[in-house]
């Protein structure tokens, strides 16, 4: 997955179809005051736990704005060539839940579904995904929706590899009950976003065969 | 807070502090990719209890991007003069934990304790924060950390009323236990982060009182 050889940066084109930044302007209270901030997809989560085998279905990928994230917090880098001896792209693969934009007209609960499928490979009726909790993927400089849902998958659902579609690379990995609950330990560094974290609490308080 | 009187957005200036937008490349089994994104600061978010008066303290505050995502599921509106009367600002009003960026060379627990006085009000000593979890806060456009505290205030630490520095509009505000056990049910939508709805659940699962 982390066969990564050659790695830089530039400008933004104008034409993204993923980045579209804006300076935003209010007036409150009689004060005017900007914000600058990026439109950017609706987007879908799903927390996977096989009933067969006793385990989270979680999925690895490698994310360029978390490995900038990283290297840049050093100084010493060149934007046209990074050195990816020095800074292993594998610093940029993340753990995380299933999930996916929503960049079609279909319900919430059937682009979760494709995700499962595509990412996971488990074949699903629509009606198996459970609706969790709505929010806000952020906050500061992009205000999305989030939707989490919840799904039970057994081993006979499993219709093929998964790994994502087109030229998506991801890694299905499984997590028992025990190894999920070491990811919330207090004190914990993890390259993971806080909704997968927040799916993880959420499951092992709600979901979770007692022990 | 919610005194909102004029609303517009235009394109991103190329000097922005705050947006920094870039088009990331990168070489993966041989195939070259690029990946839109920006950079954006690392951050802090601190779980408020305050234990006389057996209340989680939240912030409420009008956030742009948030409202942006709002109105931009809608096709009538008009970029340089948005209708707050149809779109009423406080759509943008989210709920949240006290929280900030990393914009000084301080330790993350000094910026916690910072926030937790400029933003609700108390003073608290640096060693009353308790490090919790470290994550990253995006992995998609975004990769940056956030570390997430915990504090126990009484409301002998209240030393002022909060609400921010500089021209910050930010309301400080109260929950009970079941009010924010309530915020996690399930169906719910929330205009708050997952590091919100985490810190919410970390705080119920690990630190909330017994009843």
């Amino acid at each position: 997955m982390d066969q990564i050889s050659k790695v830089w940066f530039g400008p933004l084109p104008p034409d993204s179809p993923y980045v579209r930044p804006f300076r935003f302007y209010y007036v409150q209270n009689g004060v005017e005051k900007n914000w600058d901030l990026l439109k950017v997809h609706d987007s879908v989560s799903i927390i996977l736990f096989n009933k067969t085998r006793n385990s989270l279905v979680f999925v690895k990928q490698f994310r360029p704005a978390v490995y900038l994230g990283i290297i840049s917090a050093e100084k010493d880098y060149d934007p046209n060539n990074i050195d990816v001896k020095k800074y292993p792209p594998n610093l940029g693969i993340t753990l995380e839940l299933c999930a996916g934009i929503v960049d079609k007209s279909k319900s919430m609960a059937e682009i979760a579904k494709e995700e499962v499928e595509e990412e996971c490979g488990y074949n699903v009726p629509v009606e198996r995904l459970e609706e969790i909790l709505t929010y806000r993927s952020g906050v500061g400089a992009s205000g999305a929706l989030q939707t989490m849902f919840y799904c039970e998958v057994t081993d006979a659902d499993k219709a093929a590899s998964g790994g994502g579609v087109d030229d998506e690379i991801i890694e299905v990995v499984e997590y028992s009950l025990d190894e999920a609950r070491n990811l919330l330990k207090q004190g914990s560094t993890i390259n993971s976003p806080p909704s997968f974290l927040l799916g993880v609490l959420w499951f092992l308080t709600n979901k979770a065969p007692k022990s």
